[in-house]
Parts: structure tokens; C-alpha cells; sequence
């Protein structure tokens, strides 16, 4: 009798383990990461984040990264996605607007100008209002939505979409798997990136942290709306992203992803807080598979980041020898 | 040997069953509120959205709930504790200050005359603005936490972090155990309710939606910090609650609660929601426990937002005849 109580208790503890105990798996949760030092550094944090035992463990609460979107998370060569919304918009707007034809920025943008368009910053704001505001949020949804359905990559002519980095995507998924929170913190337009963002990075609206316009509460035929106005309420760059990580998140986080000048008060804020933090930078090297820039860049420029990233030893990602592939779509050919 | 694999399998089953099943407890969720409608109505829809069988089913992701703070979450009267904490900081700054004896509003704060200091809403404004700015976060952190140590409530004679109500707090427990996520979307001040929310209500600070000062980053003496400006960025009452969860939060909440007109947008917004929302109201009806105020009342005045209640058939909280207890500190006597 004694021998199988033993069996029975055999069984019981066997099937203990196999229900309830997490198996580590020695799967590479970076696979699109070339080994070497830029990919073992992350994997090292993160180790030591969520060991408990490390001197660098961090509480779950403080998992906190961040993200730049545009030429962090996805393309933003030749020009911001953003713009090329802008672009087809007031083009789709301007069967309206027969008095556009002669009157700038419109003018420009109608007759493909991109140089003249290019040369005012007050006119891509304008653009920006007039394509961005004067609707109800869940009327832009709509807009955003058809239009990003039809719209193409000029160099891969893919849909916009699919010109996400395969090795960011892996990288956000690793950190949510080990507790860590994932937030975008975007020069972009918050309602323009929360278009695509659930969807493509995993990345729900509250977690958004972009370019708002005011707006203001509505009822229109008994019906209550968010009403977007014609302002710009928070233009999320340089020191105003780390103004934003302290309304919106209210914890100074401890990873911090950019690529550009525009991301280094977020990555020196990241820096400032308690513990070990990790900052790093997308460093654009690959002219072949995506685009080769940096310091005397137009769009995306990283020259003082760059500087402040050597002085600090923040981590230079090198796309073109980091980065196995480049778009999720490289993986099925 | 067949009865012996039987009593294996029966062994395994129970095991099974006793390691992975989440046995239905019978505890009452919600011990302090009195069985009635009111609570009834909460717990069916709780029910109801956390069914995937039932037609009112919400998403994990959908299943967001908004409170209120002052007058929903704690008591608000005989003022709102953040003009204690501005009455007593001016106090505090004064010693710096010699010329404020002969100087409104400060003067009407030094000797006490609440009634000069009430009379007008700039004066009120002026004195958040200099006792809630001209300092980093991390300061006003420092500040607040000290003051909340000490002050106490004029009627009660306890911390006011004890004033908060019991049955609240075992809604948004219960509410959190059935994957809802609970916000605050309140009128006072966002650093302000950050000093104690996360310890008392159990909300982190990037659930916390408050009024708003501008900020600007700045690096003093080579450490980055978050410097608050004197000028409101957001005052959130009203429709702009409704925008800032928005903005915030970018879904709209299935339940909201609150106690004033400053909550009617919120609720409204709540409501125009697809499918089943819960909206309710907190009325204060007991003046013996807390206070009991409504119409007239020149703080947390419920007059417009009642009436929609009554129209809108949403839940009106009897403070008096739903709650048996009001605050924690009640349960140790």
C-alpha cells in the first residue's frame, strides 16, 4: 500500500509541475537582433530588472519604457508619414476648395512642391490644422482610417503599416512579457498614431503619448462628441516629452528608445532617475534596406543626441549591422 | 488494476481541479454598501460585462471606470482639501513674505476670514497658482507629502487621508478584481491627488487625470527636472473632463462617477458609449456621518447633473440609506 501512495504522490506532484510551473524557455526573444553587444545589453537589463535579486531589479510598477515613433518604431524617410496624410488630404479636400489652386500652401501641395512647401514651417502647421481639426475625433478616426487603408510607401511601395521595424516589434513584445509597460512618446499626432497603433505595435490609446490639438466637448443632435479645434494644445518635442512622461505617466522611466535630437530630453530625463536605466538611439546606417542619415539630416537629425549618447554611453542601435531584417515582411520572403 | 487507474484519474481530476479552478466565492464584494438597489445595480452589471455569454459582455480592454475625486472618492466639505493645503502653505510661505500682512488675498488667508478670501475665484486662482509653482515636481512632492502628514480635518479631527469613503474604495477593488481599469477624472490638481492615491486608493499615477499646470524641462546644476509654471494648462471640470479622458485615456469609460455638475459631461460622454454604460451620482444625504448638500450647496453644488440623472435614469448614490459605513475608520469601532 505504501509503494503506491508513493505512485500516487508520483503523479500528484508530477502533474503539480507540469499544470502550474513556467518552464524557462531558452528561445532568443530577439531573433531579428544580430548577436553582439547592442542586443546582450538589453537582454542583460532586463535580466536585471526582474531579478529580484539584483542590486538593478526594478519593481513592476516602474517597468516603464518609451518610445519615439517616427524613425524609432517606423520609417520616416523620405518625409514623416504624417505629411503624406496631410498631403492626400488637402488634395481630397481641395474638390471643395477651388480657391486653393492659387493660394499657398495649398498651391504647393496641389501641384506636388514639395521644395516650396517645405520652405515655411507656418504653412505645415497650417496644413496640419486644417487636415488635423474642425471634426469630431471619431470623424478623423474615419478619415485616418480609409486613408491609411490606400496609402503607400513611395521607395517599397508597401502600405505604411507594414514599414514598422521587425526588431522594435520583438523588442516591445520582450519587455511586456517581462512586466515592462510599453508607451509611445511621439512628435506625431496622438490620434494619428493611435490609428494603427493597437493594431501594429500592440500598443493600446492610453498608452499614446503624441501631439494633441485642443478639443472640446459637444452635443450635437443629442449626441456628445469630442470636437477637435483648430490649436495646438501640447507640441510633443525636445524638453516637452519629458514634460508629457510627467503628466501622462507620473514615473520617470526607466528605458527610453528615440532617434533623433528631438528624443534627447526624453532619454536625459529617463537618465535622471534613481537605479540603473537604459537609453538608446536608432542610429539610421542602412541606406539599402531602409535610409542612411544623421547629423545634417532634414528630417530626423541626430547630432547633438548622438554626442550626448557618446558622452553618456547610451546605446548607438546601428541598423545595418544590429538588424537582421528590417520590415516584418523581409521574414516571409 | 482497472480500479486502481480509475482512483489515478479521480486523483488527478480533483487536483486539477483544485489547482486551476477559480472556485466562485460567495464573500460579499461590497460589505459596506447596504443590499439594495443601488448596490444590486452595480453588481449585475458587473456581472453582466465580465460574461462572455452575456449580450452586455465588455472586453478586457473596454472595461474602464472613471471616478471623480472630491465629494466622490472623500468628503470635499467644509472646503476642498486642496484650498487647506493653499491656506496652509500661504501660511507656511508668509515668513518670506512680511509684505503679505497688508496684501489681498494673502491678508484674508493670514487672518483666517475665509469669506473675504471666497469672494472672488481670481484671488482663489492666484493663490493655487503660487503655492502649486515655481518648483520642480519632485519639490512640490516634498511639500505636499509633509503637509499631508499633519493636517487634519476640522469636523473629524483626523488625517485627511482618512476621509476617504469606504464603500468607494471597495467598488474600485471589486471593480479592478473584474479586469476593470479605475481613473480618477477630477477637478483638483493632478500632483496634488498623485501624493496619495496610489497608498489609498490603489490608482498609480498614470491613472490620475487632474487639473494641470504648465511645466517646462529644465537641467539645474546637471540634474534633469520637471519645473512647474505659473499658468494652468488644463482645468478639468466640465466638458474638459470628458476631452481629457480623450486625451488620456482614448477609449470611453462603461461607468463614471461622480457628485457635482463639474461630473455632468463625464457622464454624458460615459453614456454615449455603444451598449450598456453604468452612470452614477453620489448624493450626499447624510449629515450626521458626513454632510448633506446638493442644489445650493456653493461647493459640489448637484442641480443640473441631477436632473439629467432623473432623466437619464442613471444610479443616484443615497449616501445615507446605501453606504452602512463611510469611512474606514468607522470599521475599527
Amino acid at each position: 500500500m505504501k509503494s503506491k501512495l508513493n505512485l500516487y504522490f508520483f503523479f500528484i506532484v508530477l502533474l503539480f509541475l507540469l499544470t502550474n510551473c513556467a518552464v524557462p524557455t531558452k528561445s532568443d526573444p530577439l531573433p531579428s537582433w544580430n548577436n553582439g553587444i547592442t542586443k546582450q545589453s538589453i537582454i542583460d537589463f532586463v535580466n536585471e530588472a526582474t531579478d529580484s535579486a539584483n542590486p538593478n531589479f526594478v519593481s513592476l510598477d516602474e517597468r516603464i519604457a518609451v518610445f519615439d515613433n517616427d524613425g524609432t518604431l517606423w520609417t520616416e524617410q523620405p518625409i514623416y508619414f504624417q505629411i503624406m496624410f496631410v498631403i492626400d488630404r488637402v488634395k481630397e479636400m481641395a474638390k471643395d476648395h477651388p480657391e486653393w489652386k492659387e493660394k499657398q500652401p495649398y498651391k504647393a501641395v496641389l501641384e506636388n512642391d514639395i521644395k516650396t512647401l517645405f520652405s515655411s514651417e507656418k504653412w505645415i502647421s497650417e496644413l496640419f490644422v486644417i487636415t488635423h481639426t474642425g471634426m469630431s475625433t471619431a470623424e478623423f478616426y474615419k478619415i485616418g482610417h480609409e486613408w491609411l487603408k490606400k496609402a503607400k510607401h513611395p521607395k517599397f511601395n508597401r502600405p505604411l503599416t507594414d514599414m514598422v521595424f521587425q526588431p522594435m516589434l520583438e523588442l516591445m513584445k520582450y519587455l511586456r512579457q517581462n512586466g515592462f509597460k510599453t508607451y509611445i512618446v511621439s512628435g506625431g499626432g496622438q490620434t494619428f498614431i493611435r490609428l494603427f497603433a493597437e493594431q501594429v505595435y500592440g500598443i493600446p490609446p492610453e498608452k499614446i503619448i503624441g501631439t494633441l490639438f485642443e478639443a472640446e466637448f459637444k452635443i450635437v443632435d443629442g449626441k456628445p462628441e469630442i470636437y477637435r479645434l483648430p490649436k495646438v494644445f501640447l507640441f510633443n518635442d525636445k524638453g516637452v516629452k519629458a514634460v508629457a512622461i510627467e503628466k501622462f505617466i507620473g514615473r520617470i522611466p526607466v528605458m527610453a528608445f528615440g532617434n533623433s535630437d528631438g528624443d534627447l530630453q526624453m532619454l536625459q530625463y529617463t537618465q535622471s532617475g534613481k537605479g540603473k536605466r537604459f537609453m538608446a538611439l536608432v542610429h539610421h546606417t542602412d541606406s539599402t534596406r531602409e535610409y542612411a542619415y544623421d547629423r545634417n539630416s532634414r528630417i530626423g537629425q541626430l547630432n547633438k543626441a548622438w554626442d550626448e549618447a557618446v558622452s553618456n554611453n547610451w546605446t548607438l542601435i546601428d541598423m545595418k549591422n544590429d538588424w537582421k531584417v528590417i520590415y516584418p515582411f523581409e521574414l516571409d520572403q
